[in-house]
């Protein structure tokens, strides 16, 4: 242990100093405030793997359209209740630009962030059928969701997908399935934390089953277009980024600004429903809501609109013009964002070279993609042990156990990664391997 | 009926386009959507004294500041949980400055409106104490907070504090209080919809209850320094805004930016929980959440960051710029927003000029202020009549039986109110008194 960064007393005393119970179990929120608070009071930059924030400037072209909102007056009108005519048809424009998906405008509704996108969606498909009162998590994945689901009072079921890719995920699923209380199913892709990325043929399987036990999946897309062993950075010509929505019409779609545009400050998402569910009948929201009962309508009006009656009005200006500037081929936000990939290759090399292994490591059979996000273990250690060692050689991290994966390691995010740091990532990695 | 602006036909068809079921229980969004379609397919314009948006230009300090915040990057940053931390102290100097109330900048949080205000903290209110599950609204009130309660599956009591001005509001209020259920209580001050205004004995009532009873107060304080009867516009001098806040540790205050600073676009508020409450220990809590149940971090880490991840990071520099301006002298925000006093005076007298009458008209002794909403009626029409029947010409308002009030009336907005229209308003009610 002679080669650690930090003593174990300089731990403990932040960790005293923060009044976390147990340093093996810390929350992201936890983790990130020993990282501050120790490079705060030691001078000694962090390797900060944490938080899932974007390294890059935010989009210019979403900047330019808020100032010129904010010249235009918009500031002091209501946004309306469904969202601007311009956000919302340049939502689904795209949606057929990068998925070869049709939408209509109308079923594209702004939310503040795919945080208030899930909160809401979550409320509305729960609320859709009395039988249907529980969330089924296809892990690893975001645990804010589950911290929402804590909030609402739904209960949710879960499992890691380490070991159910491909055909097994069938089975799987339908041992949820058949209990015929799973009113929708969450996953992200590319998937935070993993970074693997569901195959056709599983969203096909997926598709067919939310279809079948007339289940609403919500599919989390905060990393659209972030396969980069694909080029998806050109619109209305294939590839098409992989979806459910190809395999199914029970789906909600997330579409975050956050990290394709690198605008995660704004809190602009957008959340996609089918058509077909956007009109169907639902007895449940109807009595509820002492309305017709249309899904769309209420998730609208009754559900969305009740949490903070719409999104700020100028960034949905800002996230329109982004959206159109992608959609009209002027903004490949796939080659903005392919630099994470980059980062990710030097750093995953570093691991490799001092015996780390990549946990998440393939997508059935091909090797996963370079990434923002990619998991680490370290021979036999279990997860806060590997978490809390990295601490020590001033490496921060996200133990996996926090993110509903029964796997070994933690999550490592690259982009916070500079060029000046690739060396001290490397001699610190080189003394953890010396003293393990 | 020989005076109408519109038929009785045309009323119809909109009517039926629009699927209302009932026209006379038209819900504030209906009402709306009859008057737009109206105009848009007649060309003639309404007297639009529907919904409360803002009729003035939008701060310019908030947008310069905004512009600011965009052009430093902000937008790729997420804000922190609890809000940046210049809002979070300009909103305690704005609560010292024309509340003066002393309360931490800790316990001041951003919101993305105070829609979003009142819905978390329903929720922090009522999983606050396990023997208090229901809210008591003291009407009449904003109908969203009803609906929001709706979502959430909380329960709700009500009543009409027409008849239960100064000591009469003790006995009422404990009839509710003592059956030991109450999680909080919420109101608006100035009143929506009736504009009526709580004198600092009912609000000692107020507050001298929810301490007696443990019971958390929300005073939705939309209409800040409204009171237009009272010069509260200088900062850190007497008269300070009435507030429960001088009478109980047991408040949430919910400012929101709306109306003071016509900012209702941006979706920004704060909401200030009294120091003491922030760091209540709450048993309730500390089970829902597994962590140590102290109220504030609860309500900013485990409900508000669940909901929205934040609120919109350029808005929060744009908000704590307009507070800071007003703390400093330099924003003078009730005489910017006396303008509303100037139009509802003119609109009153001409009601009155024909025959109607000021619905709540007294805050027991004293008239009401003039200010952004009154209440008319006409007769003994009812409230669902009254509005269907101004429609005819070419008035929109809101039924009174829509907020909670027993009353007979409706809701006049005069926010959009403009010069040309004075005289049309006055010739329209000058047709109506002929046929009525």
């Amino acid at each position: 242990m002679q080669h650690r960064v930090f003593s174990q007393q300089q731990i403990d005393n932040i960790v005293d100093e923060l009044k976390i119970t147990n340093l093996e179990k810390a929350t992201i929120g936890e983790v990130l405030l020993i990282a501050s608070r120790l490079e705060q009071k030691t001078g000694i930059p962090f390797i900060r793997m944490d938080q899932g924030v974007p390294g890059l400037a935010p989009c210019r072209i979403g900047l330019d359209a808020e100032k010129e909102a904010l010249d235009r007056g918009v500031a002091s009108m209501y946004p309306a209740a469904e969202g601007i005519p311009v956000l919302k048809e340049e939502s689904a424009r795209f949606v057929k630009a990068f998925l070869d998906i049709d939408i209509s405008p109308v079923s594209c509704i702004p939310v503040t962030g795919s945080v208030a996108g899930s909160f809401g969606s979550f409320i509305a498909c729960n609320q859709r059928d009395d039988r249907k009162d529980t969330v089924l998590f296809i892990d690893p994945g975001f645990p804010i969701q589950k911290s929402q689901l804590k909030v609402l009072g739904i209960q949710y079921e879960e499992f890691d997908v380490y070991k159910f890719r491909g055909d097994g995920l069938r089975d799987k699923l339908e041992t949820y399935l058949q209990k015929g209380n799973i009113s929708s199913i969450v996953y992200s892709n590319p998937n935070n934390p993993a970074w693997i990325c569901l195959t056709e043929e599983e969203l096909k399987i997926i598709g067919e089953l939310a279809t079948k036990y007339d289940t609403i999946i919500l599919e989390d897309l905060a990393y659209f277009g972030m396969d980069f062993r694909v080029d998806f950075g050109h619109p209305f010509q294939s590839p098409y980024v992989p979806t459910v929505a190809r395999y199914t019409d029970n789906y909600i779609l997330m579409l975050s600004s956050s990290k394709i545009f690198s605008y995660a400050g704004q809190r602009a998402a957008v959340v996609c429903v089918s058509d077909k569910l956007f009109t169907q009948k639902s007895e449940a929201l109807a009595r509820r809501y002492s309305g017709a009962g249309i899904f769309g309508p209420t998730f609208v009006g009754a559900i969305l609109y009740m949490i903070t009656s719409g999104s700020t009005h100028t960034t949905q200006y800002g996230y329109a013009a982004m959206l159109k500037a992608a959609s009209d081929g002027k903004l490949n936000f796939v080659e903005e964002t392919r630099e994470y990939a980059r980062r990710a290759k030097r750093m995953k090399d570093s691991f490799e070279r001092y015996g780390f292994h990549i946990v998440y490591d393939k997508d059935i059979d091909r090797n996963i993609s370079d990434g923002f996000f990619f998991t680490i273990g370290y021979k036999d250690m279990n997860c806060g042990e590997l978490m809390q060692e990295l601490l020590y050689y001033g490496i921060s991290s996200i133990a996996l156990s926090t993110t509903g994966s029964q796997q070994q390691g933690v999550r490592a995010c690259c982009s916070r990664m500079s060029e000046n740091l690739y060396e001290v990532l490397d001699s610190r990695l080189k003394a953890f391997s010396l003293d393990h």
